[in-house]
């Protein structure tokens, strides 16, 4: 039996984690509509606090266990990532005063190592290959009596994350869809909660890279897909399997997932780079690089209302450059128009 | 006698153009901060209509002259700019419903060309070396019976640049400084006029890249120098001189000038988009750049609460990743630091 989390938990998340976080901006460009087919509305959550939507999960499910008095300045959480939940952890963990461990793999970042370790969490190392993070995450919170937080399958981090899209539909209004990108599945998961709410007939879209489409895979199946180590740009998607919880949430809420090559990924990020200003991550653009392929299938109406979560930008800048430096048709297309 | 513009005009252009632009968003870092050794305000005109603070001033400067009887659906505007000023010209026109010719020079990018004309407005080509565009503009205006509008040399133009400034201090309240970029000299005027009303104690800065620091020498020798074409990666601060209305205002009201090497530059554009996510021009982080000389010759005290206008984003993608790829010893640093 499987502790899901509702619509009341992600207004509860919203309450909490109000001081710590940012109302991230909606933003949307004509020449993006006509690329597309639809009306766009953009949450930036590239410029959220520690650069990615991670923040708002990661802060409720801190705030909400040192509630119930789970945590606190004595008694830390662990957790593993390299990745956007790692850095939201270190900075959670820095502003509220409660210890944390972070596993990253060996081969992480050097620059996200750092920037973790900055905030003055510890940061231990395991080897992708051989070592078990979550049997060593329990295994160290058991020695510590401290409290895991795993990186994406839990109600809180799934409550938290819903409060993005809720923030949206507030600015905005109505929306005919939402899109967002899936790795575990704990964004789309909050999602789905927060958008079904305000209105039963918005649909909700997945989009995984082509190369880790373990959740499309599982929709279809009817059963949680494994696949082997993903190659793609989209590091925050790299993701082998989701779990229960994410997997019943899916299965309940979702309209559909679909995958997209990663040259749509390049072209994405240089629409958002040239039309809206902004610097996104790979995985980032993952819910505006499904749109196109989405109104192609008929899945979306051509001039529907459409919500996307640009869920991060954090990304090195010799990565951004060279995926702004890939040839590109959908670019050359839109200067077309323009001529 | 030179009608300078006043505070009460760039009031009064806040309320006109209020319909038509963007209140864009003010944005900070802590390790921004800790590098320049300031707090760091930035207001980000890169996300401003048509992507630079220029739509301020163009909207003002057309709506104004529109209530005085000047333009209209019939009676339309001439101007000259193959930059921010052209793009600004453009959005203008189209969405007010007034004609317009803009000059452009034949060496123009071909996607500003083009952007200018996805409007609907008349673009016409000069040669930069052999034709005079300001005569050409009074030609062609004085023929139609159409009104000129100049590129940053007109009153309406400064009140309306002036409301960055005033938004931003109404938003963060006091400032210590507030650093903009130079090119012709109309968003520092207007820039100045509102800051000093908020706080006549405020200083105002003005930066320029070395090798076109035509302002920097103006206000030194106390007349306008002329220089010739400037080399320089910031396309929006070649000009060769400023013009009698932006030195009157900038000798009564700004506190100094100083000048960049390109370097300064590229390195700007690398924390902006590495630490803020966005992506600017090399003309709109001049400001930014400007802080570190500022701080370094003690003309901006460490500590203080300095307000920075990011004045533009728009830069093709291409330059804009080899801008990216130059090598970096900030960078570098601020990486150290986080270590």
């Amino acid at each position: 039996m499987i502790d899901m989390p509702t619509f009341e938990d992600v207004a509860a998340a919203a309450a909490r984690i109000k001081p710590y976080t940012h109302e991230t901006r909606v933003v949307g460009s004509r020449l993006l509509n006509k690329y597309l087919g639809v009306e766009v509305l953009i949450k930036c959550e590239n410029q959220q606090r520690a650069g990615s939507f991670k923040s708002r999960g990661v802060f409720n499910a801190i705030l909400a266990r040192s509630e119930r008095g789970l945590v606190s300045k004595d008694r830390g959480v662990v957790t593993y990532s390299s990745g956007n939940h790692g850095q939201a952890m270190a900075l959670a963990s820095y502003q509220l005063e409660i210890p944390a461990v972070v596993l990253m793999a060996t081969d992480s970042p050097k620059v996200k190592v750092d920037m973790a370790k900055s905030y003055g969490i510890e940061v231990m190392m395991y080897d992708p290959e051989e070592d078990d993070r979550i049997a060593m995450a329990a295994e160290i919170a058991k020695e510590r009596d401290w409290e895991v937080i795993p990186s994406f399958d839990d109600g809180e981090l799934i409550a938290g994350h819903g409060t993005a899209v809720m923030e949206l539909v507030r600015e905005v209004g109505h929306l005919d869809d939402v899109v967002v990108p899936v790795g575990g599945g704990g964004l789309i998961s909050g999602s789905a909660l927060a958008a079904k709410v305000f209105n039963p007939n918005v649909k909700v879209w997945g989009v995984e890279p082509e190369a880790a489409n373990d959740a499309q895979r599982s929709l279809e199946k009817g059963e949680i897909v494994t696949i082997s180590s993903p190659m793609t740009i989209a590091d925050g998607a790299r993701v082998r399997h989701i779990t229960e919880l994410t997997f019943a949430i899916m299965k309940a809420k979702v309209d559909g997932i679909v995958s997209v090559p990663d040259d749509m990924i390049f072209t994405s990020m240089k629409l958002v780079a040239d039309r809206l200003k902004l610097v996104a991550e790979p995985t980032g653009v993952l819910g505006l690089a499904g749109i196109k392929k989405l109104v192609a299938d008929g899945r979306i109406e051509r001039g529907s209302r459409v919500g996307v979560v640009l869920s991060g930008g954090n990304v090195d800048l010799d990565t951004f450059a060279a995926c702004l430096a890939k040839p590109d048709d959908a670019i050359a297309q839109m200067q077309a128009w323009l001529a």
